[in-house]
């Protein structure tokens, strides 16, 4: 491991390196930034047989340290999973240039003409955990908006990160940009990421988590940098009195069970009392049915008989697995106010047919996505049409919802005159 | 003074009414909030005597601790400036309503209609200094956006902003809004906005400061709350070899001398050599025939007599004050490198008749905002056409230039379905 002197010295080479990279991107075309992206995702798919060699050594020391389940299925990598990540950067490089686009402009009495111009970020960072394919997707998206990018991968997924790593180096140089457009932490060692977050202020302009409670409480307490959060997702489908009952049982089922290990997946079901005998069994006998284990209050527990009681503490617990906490509420009122007692400002589902209802449901849930008659797990970049996303930020600040290469640029003031003083 | 302990308490009270009331807020109508700002600002006209009675009291204790001019004018009320700030509060009022506006809105292939809509941040901390005006303007844009407000003004003008905030609360009971949207932190003790910068994350969800270099360092250095940051003004107007002689010596001497106490500013004139000997003499006569001391480089000295000579910390001072700083430049490349240099990412103007030469300073010139053949003072939410602002933000995330209304807003996404439901 390196001393903490040295590590100091590490980072603060890499943070030189990508500020004058950044500096540099900031006015390369958007031509020579998506023919990098292109020969990134040629380079992984020529890549792919070492890419799995490196992740099964990660696999190898994952099991062997007892990483759950999901944590596991988060960190593996096959052939399939590897050109969807090529594809993914392939479909990045089709998208939109997101710098230099004209997000407004006007022009004053005085005859100054105004126009408000996107342009890169700067410098970013990226901490993350588990999922290597972050390395690709997460790095694209920066180099797609024109910003230099610090990576700090978890130490689970160090060597398939590495891996990836390599390629998009490779793809920046065949396209004629430095490589040091995108940078990787060469350590596992955390002094790294307190240096990042502490230290840094003058060559990164913002980081962004993307992990765990631990992780996100960690950046929250020291960092010295904007940070663009993302907190877990305690998600909740609520089951309104107008909903359809058949609609109410198959977005349940989806929110919750399409795939657990997601942020946007379904922690906990509301039911209106006013419907729940008639729809309560149904939507527990499907979900037991998949596989999934129901932790009900007292009402539930009193209309099915094999649910598991839920405690206070289940609440506020995002699962990540198979399991789902279901509770009765008198009304919306209350269903409302269980989100905001317990909810994590990601994503929430109202099921009605009662444009009423739902109104005053995205009036008055105050999380980052609110959607009526889907499931919860369309919180994604891609399934927004970004085509792809950095996460999801629960945070107000900057960007909020699925962070894509657009939500990745700042913009600066261009104002044309003629001469014009101030009176 | 408090203890530390009560400063906690009291700083716990007010962020919690602050939560609480932002709450309330976000779902209030604009006519509501129009109407608030409308009596606050008829209670402040009434309250113009009061006003200037609290303000001469602060004006003795400047002066007798002897403040600069600059600072003094900067706390100065008089009748005429108390009723430009109640006829700021109308101006506010009469602006777009900046919440619930539809920002975007697309349908996906699956038949999901997105919106994305503007919501209030919710609570916003002001930290700001002398300007006892700033009481005014930060909280009627923080109302017009829906926010509870804790303003926490400088010592300086306590008494000033005192006066100012009881008409404040007057305007929001007339309009049936709790007071407590808008807070002003009842103690000069410096803890307290340690307190609000490390303490109060949950209840707080943006600090905005609005002040000088040691403000701005100090709440870099401790804020663990989103910061929407103000650095100070280095502004630098250059003057290109192909600018024209009249209008450049009426842009330099506006963009120093219309007032010279404001950020937008200009503390730097950079020319080109090609153009120097005919434009520097010229422009030397205008600034100092209109009181200004200039500072010049080996090469103005060479042309003008009775100039002194600029040092290295020249380029990196912001005057405030009638003194400027001018120096000669090969061309439009050391004019960028120049800014990119000693700038505070601001605002700088390039006065030319050649678009080529202003499209490469807009590119490469990484300034809020960058302006051609304009002065720099017209950096102002103002001018550009917002209202008024809290601010120019030199940050890079979620609003830079100008700070308005809608730059006080967050967002989220709406998303309507038919029982969507994700493959």
């Amino acid at each position: 491991m390196p001393t903490e002197m040295s590590i100091a010295e590490l980072m603060d080479d890499i943070g030189r390196a990508a500020r004058s990279v950044a500096t540099e991107l900031a006015t390369t075309g958007s031509d020579q930034r998506n023919a990098a992206l292109k020969a990134s995702a040629a380079s992984i798919r020529n890549a792919s047989a070492d890419i799995q060699r490196a992740n099964a050594l990660d696999m190898d020391a994952a099991e062997s340290r007892g990483l759950t389940a999901a944590m596991l299925d988060r960190l593996m990598l096959d052939a399939e999973r590897i050109d969807a990540m090529a594809t993914g950067l392939d479909a990045i490089a089709a998208l939109h240039d997101p710098v230099g686009r004209i997000l407004e402009e006007w022009e004053r009495p005085n005859g100054l003409r105004i126009q408000r111009v996107s342009v890169p970020l700067g410098v970013i960072g990226i901490i993350y955990e588990s999922r290597p394919n972050v390395t690709a997707d997460a790095a694209a998206l920066c180099v797609k908006s024109g910003n230099a990018v610090i990576l700090r991968g978890g130490s689970e997924s160090f060597q398939s990160s590495q891996a990836i790593y390599a390629c998009l180096r490779e793809g920046l140089t065949a396209a004629g940009i430095d490589a040091d457009a995108v940078q990787m932490v060469p350590t596992t060692d955390r002094a790294a990421v307190g240096y990042l977050l502490s230290s840094m202020a003058d060559s990164v302009d913002v980081v962004v988590p993307r992990g765990g409670k631990n992780l996100i409480k960690r950046v929250q307490d020291e960092a010295r940098v904007p940070v663009i959060g993302h907190l877990e997702g305690i998600c909740h489908v609520y089951v309104n009195k107008d909903a359809d009952v058949d609609m109410a049982r198959d977005i349940v089922l989806n929110a919750k069970m399409r795939r657990t290990g997601i942020c946007g997946a379904a922690e906990t079901v509301l039911v209106d009392r006013e419907v729940a005998e008639r729809i309560v069994p149904d939507i527990v006998s499907a979900l037991q049915g998949a596989g999934c284990e129901v932790r009900g209050d007292k009402t539930v527990s009193s209309l099915v008989a094999d649910v598991k009681k839920a405690t206070e503490a289940d609440w506020s617990t995002e699962y990540l697995d198979a399991i789902v906490s279901m509770r009765v509420v008198d009304n919306i009122e209350q269903a409302i106010a269980h989100i905001r007692e317990y909810g994590s400002g990601h994503t929430e589902s109202i099921v009605t047919d009662s444009t009423g209802a739902a109104e005053q449901f995205f009036r008055d849930v105050d999380s980052a996505i609110v959607l009526q008659n889907a499931s919860t797990q369309f919180a994604d970049g891609g399934e927004f049409g970004m085509g792809a996303e950095i996460g999801i930020a629960t945070g107000r600040i900057h960007a909020r919802g699925p962070v894509g290469a657009d939500q990745l640029t700042s913009y600066k003031y261009v104002v044309r005159g003629s001469g014009q003083v101030r009176p």
